[in-house]
């Protein structure tokens, strides 16, 4: 069934003018973000991308190429192509850099969309690689003390290869809460954790109906949320070129047909060019290992990064994944506009 | 009177018997923490430094030199010198190292108590690299839903040069709260905020009294703070071959005479070699200066990560280091045993 999902993603973006590369590249993210169980980054998105790929917002066939090379470092052009199409690339070359160097980073430039940052991690990790993602976004989170929207969610993904077992991933906003956290609270009527988002002008509250704006990582510490949300600002809009999140145009619209001026950063890391692949092996197996057997509160299981992602995605594999109505429909609305055939049964 | 307490740290580390470099290094970063109003990692360390310089956990005449050099990255073996002298020298080649390749990384074996991780990072921002420090450290802090100690308190630096202005500078434990705020919390008898500590078991506690463990930061999102504070492991500990947090004899003894075989972690980047100087220029000075205008919630004021510590750097500046007590008592006995002359009045 996953496979019949990929497939109607795939038909889908090439129907609506995308070609093989960004066909490929948004696929494959948005499937990670739907194996893993992180739905808000899945095929959910796949309308949205049809949307923006056919409005002018993202080019279909983007010609994107390095402009400028330094040592171990570059930055990538994405010629408004798709965020993931870019991210991959950028990724993969930050990997060949790391190859040679030891260590490799590429900053992009005019990307758009960036999808779930773990996916990018993940393509370093899966080279043997220590691999760092952030990008920055709408913002949507107020700063430590802060009483308007100012960085967006800005993400930090970090994935470390671990021997014989999936790898240690890290995929985490730097704001306090997801918003779609927020949105679930509001439609089951339940009180927001404290200090977690705020109303209009800033002030906390738990009632999902008022929130105005995310409050950074940190609660009362916040101002580490909110310098952590900065850094990525820094990496991924400052070092670029790009926009800062308070200035992007809406990833909702109205405006559907401008690019937007999106930067993002990869950071690769080879680790047998700082020690002995073998001694770095042992110390990430015997990282993880201790980590997974620390003891925990009651009633509760200690986790190491990714291991919740890593069930979810042993569970969706058996059982498939599951579609929200809303997403559905979409998918069937798309499926006649383009002539493509929707198998959503296991 | 700061010229005077920099004198003094000399005067004694010196007659202690650690060479020049080790002196010059171990001073330059407690007068960071001192300048800064950080006075946990101030001239307080002084007295623990020349402990370990004369016990034999800390080599006072290091011959550090590099294990390991790949294009970018390389392994600096500290010899069991001096922390800050490892920190500073790594940083200052990983500077080198991004200066030839846009990006340099250096790992560090063999080294010792970390003192303030900013101070590192500035290193690399008064260069006009972006810098990034981190550490681990004596197992302190519990893992999401943990039960025991397991990460240290495992810091996170980063400074970003800023033209016309002091540095960015994010300064940051992955913990919840500060240890020392929790004995600030224990000496003035009040409740701790919510979420940030635990009694033995790992349950929550806002009893100063009772903790036996800081929280990971993030409160109901723990999983985020335990993760960073998991990266700075890897990148300190794992990459390095040296001791895990929860591995590490404590840092107050009993043994002061065995090497603690601490790693940490140096990383620089060259922002000319992503683009136009001008532009990152304009970029950093436009958003930091955004961010300070930002509108604060009620009574409070917005501040760019590193203004509380150059506000403190201004004040004492002008009116000189505060010493407490204890570090004063400590100072006196010093000053005796090594026929140093201290003179603390402005």
């Amino acid at each position: 069934m996953i496979a019949a999902l990929e497939d109607f993603c795939r038909a889908v973006l090439s129907a609506a003018g995308a070609d093989a590369a960004t066909t490929d590249a948004a696929t494959r993210a948005m499937l990670h973000g739907s194996r893993l169980g992180i739905d808000s980054h899945g095929v959910r998105l796949l309308h949205h991308y049809v949307t923006v790929l056919t409005k002018g917002r993202v080019n279909p066939r983007p010609q994107m190429r390095f402009a400028s090379a330094f040592g171990a470092v570059a930055s990538l052009d994405a010629n408004d192509g798709h965020g993931a199409l870019a991210s991959y690339r950028a990724m993969e070359h930050a990997v060949q850099l790391a190859a040679c160097f030891g260590i490799g980073a590429v900053a992009i430039r005019n990307s758009s969309h960036f999808g779930p940052a773990g996916a990018y991690a993940m393509a370093a990790a899966d080279a043997g690689y220590i691999g760092l993602a952030v990008c920055n976004s709408d913002s949507f989170v107020r700063l430590h003390d802060g009483a308007r929207r100012f960085h967006g969610t800005n993400p930090i993904a970090c994935a470390v290869p671990v021997p014989e077992n999936r790898p240690w991933l890290l995929d985490m906003a730097t704001s306090a809460i997801p918003y779609n956290r927020v949105q679930l609270y509001k439609s089951t009527g339940q009180k927001l954790p404290a200090d977690v988002a705020s109303a209009a002008g800033g002030e906390e509250t738990d009632d999902p109906q008022r929130v105005e704006m995310l409050a950074p990582l940190g609660g009362a510490f916040g101002f580490k949320g909110a310098g952590l949300a900065g850094l990525v600002e820094i990496l991924s809009a400052v070092l670029t070129g790009m926009k800062l999140s308070f200035d992007l145009a809406p990833m909702a619209g109205p405006d559907l047909s401008t690019p937007r001026g999106l930067g993002a950063f990869m950071l690769a890391i080879r680790p047998d060019a700082f020690i002995d692949l073998r001694t770095f092996q042992d110390g990430m197996r015997r990282y993880v290992e201790t980590l997974r057997n620390s003891p925990a509160r009651a009633g509760a299981r200690v986790l190491a990064p990714g291991d919740r992602e890593w069930v979810a995605a042993d569970r969706r594999e058996a059982d498939g994944i599951p579609i929200d109505p809303e997403t559905e429909r979409a998918f069937r609305e798309l499926a006649l506009r383009f002539g493509v055939n929707l198998c959503l049964a296991g």
